[in-house]
């Protein structure tokens, strides 16, 4: 295993940091090498909005359901699918209206997707923590606001970076074959590795030290999942958000 | 710089490759590695199908859009958005259906994105290249038929993966002001960094050597927004494509 993929395989979510500052050296590092990502027909529509302001970060923190790392990260990444900078780009040479539909939207997702994945992996090269913070789509336009997000500008989500101050257990992951097929997918692996990782993660949830939300407790990955997708709220405000901000789902 | 920023900067997309495979050993290591990248509350909504089969690679290829790499890469992995995995967890242990709208759609899309640009660092890191095929959303449900993928799975892109056979120019990036923000997002710094990539573009345009479309041309990165854009079919058949598949759009 080469250096690379053992600081991949290495990934934890960080929720704990240190009071120490992350220079904009290396801030710039990272969105560089997020930059270096793969675009679709280089199209690069995305953008990256970085708060360092404690006010910005403790009302982050609230419209994120009070995540106190946003608060203790030095720093705090929103990445944002950003179709603003194709309609100003076509808009240079021609009086027309860039057309939305759902293709769009996914393919300003991915290339925000890809960019900050990247900024994850060099950020843990120069020894920071991260997490990923889907919360900032709890109240996607009052984040919109705050950050001044144009039309056509959506937050992804957000990213923490900062020096750790806890090693969590690495989380295992689903068993290799129900996650990668040969040839075509397999329905019969899927069910297997379900059962297989439910006993892996009985094991985990019961006996895991640091980070993540609830620390020692009995249950299942599927049961986790029962737990949470039972709910009723599933973020159904993001239809008419992304309408409002010039996205269409058609 | 460190090895892996080195490593994530020094990315270009190949699209020849030798005629060399990328032993199963390998794959594996790319996939685990994939694995370890975050998911959102760990629900890992994503899967993975690769092929190898000279004829299926070969209808890949066409239903892409007749992209010879797919043909030429020992391996084709297709990244699919994976709810069926949810829906069967929860479904252990209540007869519910898990509900949907747009952001389980992203959920699932954000999850198989975070991994397959870990894979593409893997991949890299081994010395393979790769290229993502956004083009297997010209036809997805062909490329679904063909891979038997489930209801509440779609096809996100594709990537492959082989010895490199080229080395194409890396293709100059943004400048960091009009991607990266701070504090607030900035249309005058948006504005100013689009002409500026306009005229680092019209040079790499003019003299680049290998890879992509089109080879030496006159035109700026603008001209080619609009010219991507300014057509009509930009894969509307996705809305109801995804909606024939389980997901919901509301």
């Amino acid at each position: 295993m080469n250096e690379t993929i053992q600081l991949l395989r290495n990934h934890r979510s960080i929720r704990k940091y240190k009071n120490i500052d992350v220079p904009e050296a290396h801030l710039q590092e990272i969105i560089l090498a997020a930059q270096a990502a793969a675009s679709s027909s280089n199209i690069q529509a995305y953008s990256v909005v970085a708060v360092r302001d404690p006010q910005r970060k403790q009302r982050l923190s609230e419209l994120s359901g009070n995540q106190k790392q946003i608060l203790e990260s030095p720093v705090f990444l929103i990445w944002c699918a950003d179709l603003n900078k194709i309609r100003k780009a076509v808009r240079l040479h021609e009086d027309i209206e860039l057309k939305q539909n759902v293709e769009m939207l996914l393919l300003s997702t991915v290339d925000a997707v890809l960019a900050a994945q990247n900024a994850t992996v060099a950020a843990e090269s120069l020894g920071y923590g991260t997490v990923y913070i889907g919360g900032i789509r709890n109240n996607p336009q009052e984040v919109t606001d705050l950050l001044e997000l144009p039309q056509l500008v959506y937050p992804v989500f957000g990213l923490c970076v900062g020096v750790p101050d806890q090693e969590p257990d690495i989380r295992p992951r689903f068993p290799l074959a129900a996650v990668y097929h040969q040839e075509t997918y397999s329905e019969d692996a899927l069910e297997k590795g379900i059962h297989t990782y439910d006993e892996i993660t009985s094991h985990y949830y019961a006996t895991r030290k640091g980070g993540g939300a609830g620390g020692e407790r009995e249950t299942t990955w599927s049961r986790e999942m029962l737990r949470k997708f039972e709910r009723e709220n599933q973020r159904d405000h993001m239809h008419d958000f992304l309408l409002g901000r010039g996205f269409e789902l058609k």
